[in-house]
């Protein structure tokens, strides 16, 4: 099935019935997680898979008490780092010089480059660059799921910063900024299965210059 | 070829050859920037088209003079929403019972939830909320553009406010946030076209819970 078909079938799942998703299915998904392109290929982000049923019901006590949030299979939960730091930038590109295995003086050259722009910002201007990487390899998640038959609800209807103490993020220097359960639809009691997807025309979304 | 196979082989494309991507290729990859999954379904953002050359040409000089950017077929301008306004929050409301055909009172409590949320909060804050949808549309085109046989190059590198200039960007309420040229790429010019994928393993960027 074409993506494009793969985007109208899927749809923000509003309940699911607890069948657990199959592992391989699942490292799948977390492989195109880790497959997605991010800026300057820093991927600034973990992801935590929750599947312990007492962190999901705190998680859903602070996510607008959402029953997906518990009654998914698996919970992604996507963190960004809440700053970059020299360590950080340098352990990318030591690990691309260590797969590649030669030194490039341009990317050495581009290495400087962000040592030198980055970590001197303001901490909440880089986690918010490192934020927006996080919902590309959302997307790339979603995209997965779907080819994989499997259910997700793109959430971005939680309390950042309680979910970030139920797991400890900001310990870990990371800040959390989207859910997604996996898992499958519960059809009989998902309010949003039947209704038409809406999106605007593309006359309003494109302009060509 | 699944998805997965499509992320391992697509990669930045440094150097375009020119090449005029086909009108239906494009139309598909702005179908999946269209049905890209975006908070409350409000689609913040609108895309432009590039394909002046002289419009390309000034954009490449404010872009760190990346060459892509004159070499590639379309350069796709992604562009977001300054501010939630209670209109474009209306619009999209109002689209969504028109096409669905009824009024639902749990959505339309939706609506009265983030008119009363997103128009009063300060303006950089809803533009960066804005400003991460575009990345979960972006990463829908660089798929799309995977499957149809088109490469592309994901781009930050450029300086927004000057880009938000050339294209009277802010006049419409919007703020530049990525630039997508697509294209074919230019294997004998391009550096990065034989260098392997760099990725974490899996075990630096998944925790389990």
């Amino acid at each position: 099935m074409s993506f494009l078909d793969k985007l109208n079938e899927r749809y923000a799942t509003k309940a699911m019935n607890g069948k657990v998703v199959p592992e391989k299915k699942i490292d799948n998904i977390l492989e195109a997680i880790r497959l997605a392109p991010t800026s300057s290929g820093l991927q600034p982000f973990e992801v935590f898979v929750v599947t312990n049923d007492e962190t999901k019901a705190s998680i859903r006590e602070i996510a607008w008490n959402q029953p997906q949030v518990t009654d998914c299979s698996h919970l992604l939960v996507f963190a960004a780092w809440d700053n970059y730091t020299e360590d950080r930038i340098n352990n990318m590109f030591n690990l691309t010089n260590e797969i590649r295995g030669f030194k490039n003086e341009g990317w050495e050259n581009y290495r400087q480059k962000l040592l030198a722009g980055y970590p001197p910002r303001d901490a909440e201007v880089n986690f918010e660059h490192a934020a927006r990487q996080t919902y590309i390899a959302f997307m790339a998640a979603i995209t997965q799921a779907a080819y994989e038959g499997v259910d997700s609800t793109p959430m971005e209807g939680f309390d950042p910063t309680a979910l970030d103490k139920i797991l400890g993020l900001r310990e870990k220097g990371l800040r959390s900024t989207l859910l997604l359960p996996l898992g499958y639809r519960n059809a009989d009691k998902d309010w949003l299965v039947n209704l038409v997807k809406v999106r605007k025309p593309m006359k309003e979304l494109v302009t060509f210059i």
